[in-house]
């Protein structure tokens, strides 16, 4: 039988947690974990595609090297991004080989994860870009805020501690090195791509790219990202088993599996917020819209079974 | 006519260099040099995978992590060159992109430039380890030095700007992504690997896999890279467009093509330092003892006329 493929997409707080320190220790305690779970995955023979976010590393860096302002002027935004993937590529890659090894379990293939640094094109005419909506970097006190918006033209939101810078967040029009993506998951390979929703870049007149500040929702990049491969299955990784209406309320009730109608219907009666599981949804309909078989949102714990189609939520055509 | 496969190796202050502030601009700037001369080759009909050195940017990284850590304790090693890696393929990657389509000569690809994020393995009893000889990261005051040697064992060194941190520079076994970097290779895309010597890692009796603190070579990195994805030539491009006996003494005497046996013995003679073309030349030997057809040292600029045996120092079996 040959393995269903798999692209398995999940938060950068998957690495790092509200509570941690941003300390190695715990970064690397919180990867081993997650690769765990991505074996249980590719044991259960599944082909799969790692996508994942950058938001709590790319936070980091993007304060370091404002901590750091004057020994070098701080690194724009794609470039930090680009540090970002780098950095939780690498410990995906080797966690997962090691676990890998440790079940005896790399197949044909003695090393089989490889990162690919991805780019993802978005449209430079994209309204996001006049409406940023994203909060990112550093905590600035008002003051420094108001002088950030005055000197940088940088639009800042008040958060609980403190001021944040506001960033676009456009929409995934291609995956540049989606071709490359395709060709090594077709052979086999267990890639990591797309990190953070890609590096966003901006295509110029003349064909040429140029790397934006923005960040692209991961979701929807990975629901792109999973048609470009021939996918199967977009499983979504979160904290919760599965999805449901009136999260949080007494008449709380769990979805197991939802057609995109009924995904579309209860999106559109505000059952799923903007900031969590409202992007999870949307690039759940687009995938199985586009044509994919099924995507399935579930937590880490619950992945292996929720492929098996004995948890989660499953969102599928009809 | 099948391209000439070539593995193309510079170190890491042909983009950001010495005079440089690390400020962005300036590396930006390096880095379209840098991506103009590889278009230049790749323009002349070769097939090229491109390795980079990383120095310069890891140390800026190390150096913003110490002056970081009230906020987050540093990142070890091979973290901070996994994000140094992550940074430098970005640019290369999107400056070489960016010069392919004004020419038009992007072929039959849209987008054919890409990095794999590289670990290189290196032996755990490498004599090396008990050797540290390489400077790297922030400068330290005499006092902080003989702290950093008491608490963390660490080996310093006097330079001129002050007291570094050697850390051991073993040699490269094996390529851990070399299959996947030679699949892509083969099927015509332009790969970026192996940065910085690739990412140092240990294997562990039960197969798994961890990251060190050392700098594998890089210029022997690309030699082993060389000959996992069959390249015909090794390019190594240096300050000087042709190598030198007598370096910067009045009987200097510039090399065009020299034989193995040749290059052995001006090596023995002591005619390349140990910490600039020593490591470039025996990087060449490994090459082509192993099978390569040939390799050249250059200049950036004269890189695609050394290719057509119009200059440089070519290294040849016989």
């Amino acid at each position: 039988m040959i393995p269903k493929k798999v692209v398995v997409a999940f938060g950068g707080n998957a690495l790092q947690q509200s509570g941690d320190k941003g300390d190695i220790e715990s970064q690397f305690r919180n990867a081993k974990e997650t690769c765990k779970r991505l074996v249980d995955i590719i044991q259960g023979r599944y082909s799969i595609l790692i996508t994942h976010g950058n938001g709590p590393q790319i936070g980091e860096i993007m304060l370091k090297d404002e901590y750091s302002k004057d020994l070098f002027s701080p690194m724009p935004m794609d470039v930090c991004g680009a540090e970002s993937r780098g950095m939780i590529g690498y410990m995906i890659q080797r966690y997962t080989v090691n676990y890998l090894k440790q079940q005896k379990r790399c197949y044909s293939m003695n090393f089989p994860v490889i990162t690919i640094l991805t780019q993802t094109l978005v449209d430079a005419d994209d309204p996001a870009f006049s409406n940023p909506t994203k909060p990112i970097g550093p905590y600035y006190t008002r003051q420094q805020a108001e002088a950030m918006e005055k000197e940088k033209g940088w639009k800042m939101v008040e958060q609980k501690d403190g001021y944040r810078r506001l960033v676009p967040s456009p929409a995934p029009v291609d995956i540049i090195e989606g071709p490359a993506i395709r060709t090594l998951f077709a052979e086999g390979w267990i890639i990591i791509a797309c990190g953070g929703g890609g590096i966003p870049v901006i295509q110029r007149k003349d064909g040429t790219l140029y790397g934006i500040e923005g960040v692209v929702d991961k979701d929807h990049t990975a629901a792109m990202l999973a048609r470009i491969v021939n996918a199967d299955i977009l499983l979504i990784l979160t904290a919760v088993e599965k999805v449901s209406l009136n999260f949080g309320k007494p008449d709380e009730t769990v979805l197991d599996t939802i057609t995109v109608e009924q995904a579309k219907q209860y999106q559109a009666e505000g059952h799923f917020p903007a900031g969590s599981m409202g992007p999870k949804i949307a690039a759940a309909i687009r995938f199985v819209e586009e044509g994919g078989e099924k995507a399935i949102i579930t937590s880490f714990k619950c992945a292996l079974k929720a492929l098996q189609g004995k948890t989660g939520t499953t969102i599928t055509a009809s």
